[in-house]
Order: C-alpha cells, then structure tokens, then sequence
C-alpha cells in the first residue's frame, strides 16, 4: 500500500500549520543536519525524495545544483511546491516513490528527508535509488530514529508526579514493520525497521556507508521548542550518508 | 585507568561459575553470531582482544587459523586460558589492550568479544587496532547495545503487578562516558557509547563497515534460559563487522 496521508485534509491542514509555524523538529534539528551532510552541490543533479514542499529541492539549487528533481506522492504538496519553492532549475513530479521509473539522466546524489519509513519494501526502494545513481553517488536520508518507531504502543515516556520525564519506553525493537498513530488524524502509518536492517539494506545492495548521525537541536531551537533538550536523552532522527559504489 | 575486574577474586569467582554453567547470553546469543560473523580462517593470523579463557582464541585455530594472539588485562583469565584452551600456535598475551604494541607481522582479522565497552578511548583504539591490521584485514567486534548501556540507571525494565515485562527504559543516550554497576561486585565500569560515535569512529579512521548485527538468540538457548525471548523486544549487543581499507 502507498500510503498518501499528506492529501487527507485534515492532515494536511494540521500539518501545514506546523509547518508554518516554522517551530518545529524539522527546523531546529533534522533540516540543519542534514544540510551539514550534504556535500559541495556545484553543478550537481540532486533528486528530492519526499520532497513536500520543496524547501529541501530549493536550497539545493542555491547551494549550487543545477538541476532537482523533487519527487512527492501528495498532489496538496506538489502543488505547494509549485508555489512556496518554484524554480526553473526544479521538476516537480507527483508520484509514489515506489513508482518512479524515469531517469534518463542518472544522479549525483539522492537526499530525502524523513520519507523512507513510510516506504515499506525498504531493500526495493534501496535498489530502485541505487540504479537511479551515478557510480560514486551519494543517497543521503533522515528517518525517524527506530528507538522511536519500535515500540508499538505511542506512549513512550514516563513521568513522576511532578510532571518530570522518567526514562523513554523502548519495545518491540526486532518485530519490524507497520506501526500505525494518530497525527492530527487516525492511522498514520509508519514501518518500524532495525538500525541493521536500515544499514545492511545498503552495504548489501552496492552502497559503502560513509556517516551516520544522530543530530542534536540548534542552540536557537532550544530556547524556542525546551523539549529539544530532549534529544540528549533520546534521539528523534538518525541520518545515513552512504556512497554507491558498484 | 585501565580496568581489571576480572582479576578482583569475588568478580572472578561469579563470573567463572556463570561462564562454567554453560547458561549464558554469551553460549546461545553473541557467540553464534559472533562465529557465524567470521571469514574462512584457512592460514590467517588472528588477534582475539580480550580474550578471556581463550574460547574464541581456540576455536579461530579449530577454523583453519595459522596463528592467533590472545590479549586479555587479567591474569586470571590467561591463567585459564593456558590451561582450557592451550594451542601451540596461540600466544596468550596478559596485558592491557591500550599498552599493545608489539605488531611484527600485522594480522588478517581481529576479533573482539564484549571488551570495547570496558575501554575508555575508542578512538584510541580503533587507531591502534588499525595499525595492527593488513590492509583488507578484518575487525569484527561485539559490545553491549548502546540502547542497554544508555541510562545510568541499571534498571532497565518496567513490569505490572503480574510481574509482566512491560517495556524497557532508555535515558541519557547521548551522554556518552562511565557507567557504573554492580556485577557480582560493586564499581564494575563500562563506557557508553552512541551507535554514530561506534560507526563513525570506524569510517573515519581507515575502516569501512560491512556489517552490523543485533543477534537473535538460538532456538536451543530459548528452551534453555527463557529470558532470551526478550532480544526480540531490545537487543542486548551489537556486532560490527568492518574492513581497513587504507
């Protein structure tokens, strides 16, 4: 199933309202990161993998792209992208990710921010991005970290009665697949994968791993949202750099 | 400071009369999947950090191995493993792994079974194991998961009035450093570590990774010591198979 939960309006009202508050876990913690990741972008083709509104497919062609292709399955988003992050160096292309087939064209690097544990066969999206690449390629992804997704039950902190947070509940770390919560509407779905799992998925289909991190909030983030203070506790996020290599 | 538990004589004596029972995590949970980790053997040159008895160290020579030098801090444990696991083509070696370094012919794969958590500088050691490796040679280590070594606090799951488990805590993940506990004695130390900083500290010093597992445990040792169902719900090691590449 390709889950398209962006085009549900309710979510995506809610979330663009997230989105436009411009306080979230994205804008202190996961985008940073991921563009210290990056590598130089000077005249590089750069596919955007869940791209949303663009943001990410943007800033590439102003770190120096020279073309992006930002792929997203919500026509809501898309046509966001179209608006907000317009350029004439970007292609937007509404699709699920499982379906893409085009490349005439391969790509210096894959980026995708929190996209792929929506994506569930992972060692087919691992191999379809693979012969999306140039030898030598980077695929750059944020996912969320599977010390979150793991557990079933999404209640996953514990406090005292002064309010103060315990520990963070972690379970279910190896049964892999759907983990389903409520986010601004019921049954989101999300694929809960093993960290060996999200590493050997590359280094066994052609890819060398090059990085990982487990980013840490902006300092500017944690005066403005104090739970990112959290971070220290439990990672959110985990990112992958990995390079093909055959 | 360099720790030597294993020589304090209580620490040895409950350790020796867990690992004489033949009923541990070790028996039916890291040691398959450590072994089943490892190259052909045929005429390499083993180095086995942290050997302990010398189990490992033996069965390398049992697999083909030319040669394999055993190094563990305790002279407790090589005492033992001069006795159980002799081999006139293993040399026993009782020292500190930060104080190695004799090397005159570099090895093809060193393998390390739950020591890395016992040193404090991992760069260090990865830098050192490095120099100690041909090139293409292997580094295969286990260590405690670091969703295990995460929160200071040692206790590390929650149950309900029935005494069924109901998840497991995780805290403090980020900061990495000295875990005390108490082991058959008190002050027992380990070093927790971030999954990135274990990886990182790998593809940034010459070593590509292959390979990382969070083993399962045997079907046997599920009969035997039912507890083991639960790495299922959090892993309790981590193996990392890599390669020095340059």
């Amino acid at each position: 199933m390709k889950q398209n939960i962006y085009d549900n309006p309710t979510f995506f009202e809610g979330y663009m309202n997230l989105r436009d508050s411009k306080m979230t876990y994205n804008d202190f913690l996961e985008q940073p990161a991921m563009k210290d990741t990056l590598p130089d972008l000077k005249g590089k083709r750069v596919m955007d993998l869940g791209c949303g509104t663009g943001g990410m497919s943007k800033y590439c062609i102003e770190m120096g792209a020279s073309a992006v292709v930002g792929v997203d399955i919500s026509e809501k988003m898309i046509s966001r992208a179209l608006v907000e992050n317009k350029d004439e160096n970007i292609t937007y292309v509404c699709s699920p990710i499982e379906d893409l087939s085009f490349q005439k064209e391969p790509f210096d690097l894959i980026v995708s921010s929190l996209a792929i544990h929506y994506i569930e066969d992972y060692e087919f999206l691992i191999r379809k991005l693979h012969s999306f690449l140039k030898p030598g390629g980077l695929l750059i992804y944020s996912t969320e970290h599977p010390v979150v997704t793991a557990r079933k039950d999404m209640k996953n902190w514990w406090q005292n009665a002064e309010g103060d947070r315990l520990h963070w509940a972690l379970d279910h770390y190896r049964e892999e697949g759907k983990r389903e919560q409520h986010w601004y509407v019921d049954g989101v779905i999300k694929y809960h994968r093993t960290i060996t799992t999200l590493v050997n998925g590359l280094t066994d289909h052609g890819f060398m791993l090059e990085k990982m991190l487990e980013p840490l909030p902006t300092k500017e983030g944690i005066d403005l949202i104090p739970s990112l203070k959290n971070e220290e506790r439990r990672p959110s996020f985990l990112i992958i750099r990995s390079r093909k290599t055959d």
